[in-house]
């Protein structure tokens, strides 16, 4: 017996997943949380009714907002994850010697449980030595910051429910005052396919806390119209050879998706999207 | 009152999309040809159940798959499209001046008259004074084809149904027999994201007619997982600097996928594509 999973976008889309059993569901402070295991991409986890991950598809996202902002800084030593409880971006994060301390702050403790248990693969390095896991507001976390963090990673959810504020031009500018003078920030920021007005408002938002900003664009299969962005925030300019791709280099044999050729070809964004976002348009 | 048309992928995965009204529905020869207009991405062709075309993305297919090979032959006069009834890609090849004669073998004439009836922004450069449309088998055609066509695109739909011979190796091989010596060959390739061995299949066919093969990229939201692939084929090497960047700056402007900069993005592969192909990896 197959049940389905059905993910609809704004009304107008639908996206179904065949599963055999529903592994877990419960309701915690912030939302309504599931894993299921499709007959797709195995493992899935469900927050509020969007597809957050699967075990097929997650590398992409992991590797995509972890590798490319550490290897743009110039040193980042000290890291801080706002969201991602899963736990991906972690993972990636502590394959990077030089990345020397990570604080992960994921609102709802719950998520970090769930994944511990039913995404090992994915959740099994919050336990190593560099991370410390902090359940809170990633909002009020950041407020407390000021001029220590080499590089910041918003890994939230879809600016609906609990990720909302981690899109606004306030938290941005505290994101901003967290850093120091030559940090950087990367944030997941939808789908290139997405309404033109709804990418300007989160890009110009951006806009609010960093002079530079820089999209960069992969294949996610498992969200909205399979194409998805990340956003690179800075003060100063982004220049793609600055990457650093020696130290690339030294995680790049246990990647899947990202090469040195890949890193280059993220950067280039196809006409229609770069029409669209006024940032870069300026 | 809004209707949903789900597109089943291997019992799977669903794909819906919410519209108002079906525009046309008919059974030809060959298969059960829908129109509906989609709330998401405007009118869209549906082929046995399968999505071929839609008004908003079809441009990122039509033009991948028309000007990357135009631009990588040396001087393609003669171009034969195999399927492609929609004439989405005549409508791009047309634009070359270069190109002084076009033609397009579908086998299916209800498939052209319902799109000159329902997308004429797609199908309206098949009245066009370089193009004969010739309704009948393209396999047949190519058979009685010999050193003739420059570059021949195979524009087809999935490898079931009316499409599936034109995926064979026999196929390939006749394709080949049908092109000059320096002609070139691009075919519609699949999903990077399907499985391995239906991947390996594909290209292995075209490994029979073609000693060359290059496959390239893009991201087409309407089709199966959110990333698509094509495929050259050559008698000799094709490297990327081959391209003729002249050609394809008369045509630029127009587009609204492709720039030179995407260009050379659409031929660098996801690690997890280029581990599949075996064809990559002898």
């Amino acid at each position: 017996m197959v049940n389905w999973f059905k993910e609809i976008e704004n009304g107008e889309i639908e996206y179904g997943y065949a599963f055999q059993n529903k592994l877990f569901e419960d309701q915690s402070k912030f939302q309504d949380i599931k894993v299921i295991d499709t007959l797709a991409y195995g493992k899935m986890l469900i927050l509020d009714d969007f597809v957050m991950l699967t075990e097929s598809d997650e590398f992409v996202y992991h590797e995509l907002i972890a590798h490319i902002p550490v290897c743009f800084h110039k040193n980042p030593e000290k890291v801080v994850v706002i969201g991602g409880g899963d736990g991906g971006t972690v993972r990636e994060l502590v394959k990077h010697d030089c990345v020397k301390e990570v604080v992960l702050c994921e609102i709802d403790g719950m998520v970090v449980d769930v994944c511990k248990k039913f995404f090992p693969a994915v959740a099994g390095r919050l336990d190593h030595p560099k991370v410390d896991v902090k359940v809170g507001d990633g909002m009020d976390y950041v407020r407390g910051l000021e001029n220590e963090v080499d590089l910041m990673i918003i890994d939230s959810t879809d600016p609906v429910g609990p990720g909302e504020g981690l899109f606004t031009g306030e938290f941005y500018q505290s994101v901003s005052k967290a850093l120091k003078p030559d940090g950087m920030m990367a944030a997941q920021s939808e789908s290139p396919w997405a309404e033109a007005e709804f990418l300007n408002r989160i890009h110009n938002n951006i806009r609010t806390g960093f002079d530079y900003v820089r999209p960069y664009i992969a294949s996610v299969p498992t969200y909205p119209r399979g194409l998805w962005s990340w956003t690179l925030g800075s003060h100063s300019p982004i220049d793609v050879d600055q990457f650093d791709y020696e130290r690339f280099a030294k995680v790049e044999p246990e990647l899947n998706y990202l090469s040195d050729a890949m890193v280059r070809a993220c950067f280039e964004l196809p006409k229609f999207y770069r029409k669209k976002l006024s940032v870069l348009n300026q």
